[in-house]
């Protein structure tokens, strides 16, 4: 099966790129800003990464941590590197891949839609999903990258 | 309030060290071999680690997964930083940890007992949590400590 990552089907969630690493803009906006940021290369596992590749994840989460700040002043951020619906295929392939998911103690309200946190304090509800309008996503989109 | 880590609270579920980093085996073993991994220095954001704990930790991250392998052959690890408990309290008082969840597309047998990943290729459950004896608690240390 075709790795979703490689193929780069999700060109209109793109926020930024950096030397190794693609970020996105999740498609569930259940927590307000929650970003998927994949390896450009395709690798299985977190423990193949190469030192460059390490060194330019680490200065993203500092990026991309005060972009979001800066955006939508969440209170904390949950980083998952899971990988798990890889394996629902016969012949799992797997693409290192984080999820960044901003948690909020307070409730935002942003251009006219409300994000409420109700598991802030806990782990985030990997259940629940939220999709927005393509309006709104490409609002969210500029607002992290004009703050990146 | 006392920050956990720091009191080394954990001592009897402590797996290993390195320069940075304190091993421990999770409480919870709903998913065999599950570990968390806390840094010494009390840091309260993963942006704000200096290079020496993320180079330690980069090379941990293989060490510990290749003794997880050998220990209970697990199909994939799920790796995360959270720390939402600590935002339960009025001044939260946060301390970088992850948390690493092996997980299995098949079940294991070990020292009798069975742990079966009902979850494999979708989230980890984080409601679920199973306690094991201080017996096995000991031969699990030991196991994942003899293949480091």
């Amino acid at each position: 099966m075709d790795c979703f990552f490689c193929t780069d089907k999700d060109a209109e969630y793109k926020i930024s790129q950096t030397e190794h690493w693609n970020i996105y803009l999740s498609h569930n906006q259940t927590y307000l800003g929650r970003c998927l940021i994949a390896l450009k290369r395709h690798t299985p596992d977190l423990a193949k990464l190469e030192r460059a590749e390490w060194d330019d994840f680490v200065s993203l989460i500092e990026k991309l941590e005060t972009s979001l700040l800066r955006s939508f002043e969440p209170s904390l951020f949950n980083w998952a590197c899971l990988m798990n619906n890889a394996y629902q295929e016969k012949i799992p392939n797997p693409h290192v891949h984080w999820h960044l998911v901003p948690r909020y103690s307070h409730a935002v309200e942003f251009k006219g839609e409300v994000f409420e946190d109700l598991e802030f304090g806990h782990h985030y509800d990997s259940k629940k999903s939220r999709n927005i309008s393509p309006n709104l996503r490409q609002i969210l989109i500029s607002r992290i990258k004009e703050n990146l």
